[in-house]
């Protein structure tokens, strides 16, 4: 047993089990989205999610990991690595490679999750497996090449600790771009300019689903150092835990103060959104500026919740406001706050400028690629449902099944296989 | 890379991710009270625990942690670390002091989420968020000084491993005080003294609660050794094993031989009692040893359920029985068993005497300061609900949401928002 | 400090976290089965996981272990350990005998959780516990000491790295005799040969439960390592996400093209699916094989469960297609895409052979020796629940108690802990 061996051998397990607690998120999203949709389209919501770890973790396997961590071409995309192929030896890494697209494998699937919350309760099964092919394969591993991969990005020295920008700024840009084409759910918005809320069909689901996100997150986080002796490690876990809990405790209290109740959607989203914030400077910024950058990020993510009703877009989680706009603010925060070269802390506007530009880029690119997969998708897939199964619900129109059943539900075999139209299944199977 | 990098690197992951794995165990504790509550008061149950997560890591931050772990004033108070500043050479760590607040600061949370258990139901919300602050910043801090930040019950030689005394039986004997003070719910106890049971809302969440405790307890306990060359962390890890699956198995077999049926709830919390009582003494007794004070935690919860019943105090999860019994016995345990200085290893009497003189040391401070801190707050916010708050259900009088909803629930935003009076909104938004 | 104390205390924790998660999947097998089955006995079915993991860890430590892991008697039997005493130093660990025993003792429960879900809706609790303490001091023990205690099989060659052959090929048999053994529930099928489908009571349990399998899936075949600087971590990890992802992708496509819908409970069985298969060969075969592993085991899980149906044999969670069909394939799969020794890329029989001949004595012995089990067990507890127990549902029969409660319902307390029978019981408690 040498020093060496023992090295590699601790990082590897440390890249393991928060590659692991990062897949757990998962189950976070996936509960999270469902308590939040009706149930009706609960189902459909865990099976999309089903569908981005699936599918999500063959196309990157396949195709996106060597576009984003492959040998560099022009500081545009990497051009090796696929199906872990080719000359990696670039990376450098103290882990095995294995270790490495494991982790790294956990984040590709996170971007996708968020964007399946925004495009919940409407959104054509058959289209979306296909969106999930282009994200996992081409959208995001390309941006994430720039930032992360040894790209443009990296090299102008913007700063992505574990992904506010990369993952969450470009996943909730994502989000918003199918948001706005797919439309909103029917009966969301009335045509006098009026608008509505669909309670969640269960809270108890919700918080399962967001205390394995925050659990995740310490993975997510801390394990973005990829080397165990990280002496920052300690650091983040503690930034991370107190933008979390200062996001929460901003809309508990604002929510409580403003409208004389504490609002449990806005305090569970609050909540991640501090995690979202954080997520870009955890390495960066000190304990004071973590509180700061999660309080900002609990009253954004109210904020722009506001101004999607406003602007009659329906996002029915939430996902650009909690994603997309804490992850804009986490990565500008990092220009501001970051104890090296942040305008507050250094005076130099540099790497806030340089956090902007990538932002632009990054959210731009999502939001772009995105518009252009769903208007392609379109032409040969119709990417909304059509009213009748959104009436009857995604759960039943795409699965066949609806969440819950009540007792001595006994059907016939032959009904559950049933492959004609929706409306005769429905009819047939569920009385 | 030296030997000294990679014990520190070693220890700090072992740190951070037992951490993690104890603040998971919020989740824990929201879905197992949210499952022993009726399904009006589950939202804001949760709720609850978001309060103790958020608010109290800052309060934690901000006062606690310095008041614990500060430089010792005559054994009394830690007097350094406000915000992490100032001296805290003393801790000697080999880790960070960022990874060591993160563990103190999910201890601090698990002790109040044991109080918020106990007031289920029936609690002002405000009036509580007001006693999550002094809990979290003065009561427990304190206490916690005296036996694990350097104060005179360390002095005296008590042995607290991971907090089956600081955190469990101080726990919950304040939840006794504020289950006392706050009085029962309506409908529990009738006018001429026989008893009812509120059937839990949900079991199977009951269950991935008390799982998600489960998994944590490793971390608490192992984790207390802050180091993971720390050679007892396997000897840890069965103990704490064995006693869980020894309070369960007991309750199990007492239940179905007693009363011709395997009750869940008292085998969840039988389980959970087991590993109540193992966390004093993880550390200091045998496999054998464990499995006696897993059986007799579970017995022993089982008694003091019924004695609360007879005593008409109404603790609607347990928090009582689960953890200030077990926690006391665990701690009167170690003074029995521990391999060094036990009276039934060692013949000797003078642990026994220090752990019940610490017990009663913690256990009135406990007590008598909550009871303080509710009075005081009382005088302020009515602690109690009203009774048409306690009949409407929590949920709707605190965050106006119910836990659940059927399909095709679209309210108009404006009744989401209404800031009227609690009858009100029920009017509008609920039919 | 030394080299050696660092070496040990790494692989400590590695196998004390990866048990703590291995534990955690407890939890997944009880609510995943809880939401397929009906919700009348949903308590029951959580109620036999406690069952397993509180009697079982006492039995397994009394017992099983040392006939598992104790000194080799001719191959075929463990001879010391119990209770951990006598002599273990042919082990020959790094880390301590507790923390390996953490982790074998998180094995035998996984495996008596298997049977758990095949007998549900209509097993005997009692004539389940006594099961359990079969199981898991006798049954698997000792099959388990010829393949992971130095037994013949191991002699043989025989490679079956974290379990598929002698966790889940062997608790699948046993769960296909006690299937066959109890009879399907009533209603299953008709007398004129149709077969009917019960619905799950619960999608979005079942998720859960799915997701914290996925997550202490890691840690099952990871952990097998035992041995933190083991160079094969990256490499068992990520072929476990592969094929468990191929899995799932099959299934999802396959019900998709074939049904016209994605049939969730397919899906996430095909996930399961595919970690089943690869827990044998994880070690030892590479990106590709694990792929093409993930797909045919989510295949013939599919295949199986329609063979099941046809047989009409009733097995409400799918525990003989998930993990007795999975396990058989990946074990055999071993013998075709090992590195070292596979037909297909080293051109020899010989470990093909061994792998079939292990197969077919872990199941024949767990199928036989369930069998006589049972037999042996119904002469003294009728091992089938009677019609009325089955009608009105095991969890009022056996716990007496719902799953679930709407709001208000307190009840007097004389009723809840009545001792009559099943019927009288109900009608006192239940309206």
């Amino acid at each position: 047993m040498t020093l060496e061996t023992l090295s590699s051998g601790l990082d590897t397990i440390w890249v393991v089990l928060t590659a692991a607690m990062i897949l757990l998120m998962e189950g976070g999203f996936a509960l999270l989205e469902a308590g939040f949709v009706r149930s009706k389209n609960s189902v459909n919501i865990i099976m999309k999610v089903f569908a981005d770890i699936t599918i999500g973790t063959l196309c990157y396997f396949l195709i996106g990991f060597g576009l984003m961590h492959g040998a560099d071409f022009l500081g545009i995309v990497g051009t090796s690595g696929f199906l872990l192929k080719g000359d990696l030896s670039h990376l450098d890494l103290n882990i095995s490679i294995d270790a490495f697209w494991l982790f790294q494998g956990a984040f590709v699937i996170a971007v996708i999750s968020i964007v399946s919350g925004a495009v919940a309760e409407r959104i054509n099964f058959r289209a979306y497996l296909l969106y999930v092919v282009l994200m996992t394969a081409f959208i995001y591993p390309i941006a994430g090449h720039w930032i992360w991969g040894g790209g443009w990005l990296s090299e102008l020295g913007m700063q992505d600790f574990a992904g506010s920008a990369v993952i969450h700024a470009l996943g909730g840009s994502a989000a918003l771009a199918a948001a706005i084409l797919i439309g909103p759910r029917k009966g969301k918005f009335s045509e006098f300019g009026s608008s509505s809320v669909a309670l969640p069909s269960n809270l108890q689901l919700v918080s399962v689903g967001a205390f394995l996100l925050w659990f995740g997150w310490f993975g997510f986080n801390a394990g973005s150092t990829l080397q165990a002796t990280d002496a920052r490690i300690g650091h983040i876990a503690i930034v991370t835990m107190l933008s979390a809990a200062s996001g929460g405790a901003v809309t508990l209290l604002y929510t409580l103060f403003r409208y004389g109740r504490s609002d449990a959607p806005s305090v569970i989203n609050g909540s991640l959104a501090g995690l979202v914030g954080i997520t870009a400077g955890c390495a960066f910024v000190n304990d004071y500026a973590a509180i700061i950058i999660g309080a900002v990020s609990g009253l954004l993510m109210m904020a722009a919740t506001n101004w999607l009703e406003a602007r009659r877009i329906d996002d029915p989680v939430g996902a650009f406001p909690v994603h997309a706009v804490s992850g804009i603010w986490g990565t500008i925060a990092v220009g501001l706050f970051a104890t090296e070269g942040g305008l507050f802390t250094d005076g130099s506007w540099h790497l806030l400028g340089v956090q902007i530009l990538g932002l632009t880029a990054l959210c731009t690119w999502g939001f772009l690629l995105t518009w252009i997969a769903f208007k392609t998708i379109n032409i040969w897939i119709p990417i909304r449902s059509t009213d009748e199964e959104e009436e009857i619900g995604l759960d039943i129109s795409y699965h066949g099944i609806r969440a819950t059943h009540a007792d001595n539900e006994f059907i016939r075999i032959e009904d559950y296989s049933y492959r004609g139209d929706v409306k005769e299944m429905r009819d047939e199977m569920y009385k």
